[in-house]
């Protein structure tokens, strides 16, 4: 089947999924829900890029419908991929996008005028009592953002209760002390009521942020969470994410915006996962460009970014940017505060360093 | 790096995700978390297969960990997949897999000896009336399973509720004619609340099955919706499974009947999708498999099944399976009944056909 044909049949797959024939007999079938090819181009190695509109009717502006048009039973051919989607201001309004967003998070950890930094309290195996620990180190070295890893969930060696109440205390203490207050994000994970019990919980007893993994919780249910559910800003992880055949500047930089991200993590270029460079910059760009009148999410760069990479990484981003460095911090047993420091004040020389230059990132 | 060290750092990633040295400091989080790996072979063509055991401590035996433990940062090197896993009996009892199940499915459809016959009300924007139309004419032909399109949402102009209570009516006033009495599946689609509130409102209405796509709701959804909230089967369709790296005998075959799906539809060999002959074979067989004691699930082979390919499927398939044609009835307008009978009537005469010659599928 040539490229047309094929683009031809996603576009009736993705909304009426029977022959040409049986859709064109009913006249609003036809004319409001049947997708239309609007061009084929070829995109080298034998490969080509079809735009195809479908009606917005065909959604139901439901944040699973929406998924099902654009990727749905088109996902079950092997050598289709979905690069990129253009929604209109209609679809974007109705769901709704970043609440808080990158500015969302300058506010509530104060940091104004540079790059943020961001680590995670880990590995999964230590009790609440040992992650405060290191949070408290951290936020003693004066880190803006400590994270649960996206791998604490609710072990009976490490309970999600007691750890969210264990960190909240830790970051406190260290703010009496020091002035510097950390925000400490919880990570959610579970099916729905427990996602949900688990926000409630976390906001009671003071999160002022919480992290999520939409592409293991569903987007349905982030987006749920996002928009019906929280009221501190929401962080996206991307565990599972790479399990989609999404171009990553589409899923991580639109998608995930689109459904309400408020910062998004991804995998950057320095670090063990090896993405482009110019995959980066466009996840980037798409996070805080103008689009359709939603808010900007934040850019959190990680992945095994390490201490040495983090003045290049601030270059590369610009100043709304968070950077996460997580393991690499852990490194030396007794260097962590050290190790901490370091990253606190590479970031922000890094930082100053733009603005001197006015090389500041949009 | 070669494939050891790749395994190795997979092991870790999946589990710690910090340096080894960091891991190995703390005595529980190097013997009762960190992964391990058990094997790593050749798999032709540059390929290696790594086999790693994972603690079942990490997984907190929750539906989302679980996934991120599996699949969840390895998923995003782009050249690892993740192509089978073997849970302990205790997490299989943790999630219970399906609680109806292929012997469940028989027993509301009434269907006893043979291979089940399937097929969808559609396209997406006919009217309630008009897809309950269908269902009576396919109801009439003795069809025994009629599920609505996964297309088929919360539009305003097809609204949720009033398509399934017309859907109901219709199989009822065929049962009362004919004495033949469908079982009807509404299609869940949305966001959890949406999702749950669906389905009350569809048992209550009647509804013998629901169906749902559990890689758009995300799997932890699709457990909550099985384990938690239906007290009737549930099918899962493939919608957007495709766009997920695992390998299809697992996520077919064995991840969704361990989360729950007491039926999974798949695209089989014989349709648009091309899914080979042995891919098909293993699909079904993980489905049917004795399993650490989990229930059956009932295979569903659909993806553009055309009424000429019936015959060959059941002789394929065996019994204990479900066929579903779709688009492929419609095709002759005025003729979808004598088109829907002939379905029946080839699925019963291939059924027949098994029995006499003994060659009965598990």
């Amino acid at each position: 089947m040539d490229a047309e044909a094929r683009a031809e049949a996603i576009a009736r797959e993705q909304t009426v999924e029977v022959p040409r024939v049986v859709a064109e007999r009913e006249p609003f079938v036809a004319h409001q829900i049947l997708g239309r090819v609007e061009r084929v181009s070829g995109a080298g190695s034998g490969a080509s890029v079809a735009t195809i509109a479908y009606p917005l009717a065909a959604t139901a502006c439901d944040p699973a419908q929406l998924l099902g048009v654009l990727f749905g039973n088109a996902s079950l051919y092997p050598d289709v991929e979905c690069v990129d989607f253009d929604p209109p201001a209609s679809l974007c309004q109705a769901l709704r996008g970043p609440r808080f967003g990158l500015a969302g998070l300058r506010e509530v950890s104060g940091v104004r005028d540079r790059a943020l930094t961001c680590t995670a309290v880990k590995p999964l195996g230590l009790s609440p009592a040992e992650l405060a620990a290191r949070l408290r180190t951290f936020a003693r070295a004066g880190i803006d953002v400590i994270k649960d890893d996206q791998g604490l969930a609710d072990h009976s060696f490490c309970p999600f209760e007691e750890r969210v109440r264990a960190c909240l205390e830790a970051a406190e203490e260290v703010a009496q002390e020091t002035g510097h207050r950390a925000l400490y994000v919880p990570n959610l994970i579970g099916t729905p009521g427990r996602v949900f019990a688990q926000l409630r919980f976390a906001e009671d007893a003071g999160a002022r942020a919480v992290m999520a993994s939409p592409l293991l919780l569903g987007l349905p249910t982030f987006w749920e969470l996002c928009q019906r559910r929280a009221s501190v800003p929401v962080i996206a992880h991307p565990s599972h994410a790479g399990a989609l055949r999404y171009a990553p500047e589409l899923l991580f930089g639109k998608l995930l915006r689109l459904y309400g991200a408020d910062a998004v993590i991804f995998v950057g270029f320095a670090g063990r996962f090896g993405t482009p460079r110019e995959t980066c910059a466009a996840i980037a760009a798409n996070l805080r460009a103008p689009w359709r009148g939603l808010a900007a999410s934040l850019p959190v760069a990680g992945g095994g970014l390490e201490l040495e990479g983090v003045a290049e990484a601030v270059a590369f981003y610009g100043r709304d940017t968070m950077l996460l460095v997580g393991g690499s911090l852990q490194l030396e047993e007794g260097g962590i505060l050290e190790r901490s420091r370091a990253f606190v004040r590479a970031v922000g020389e890094a930082s100053a360093g733009l603005v001197r230059e006015g090389a500041v990132a949009p």
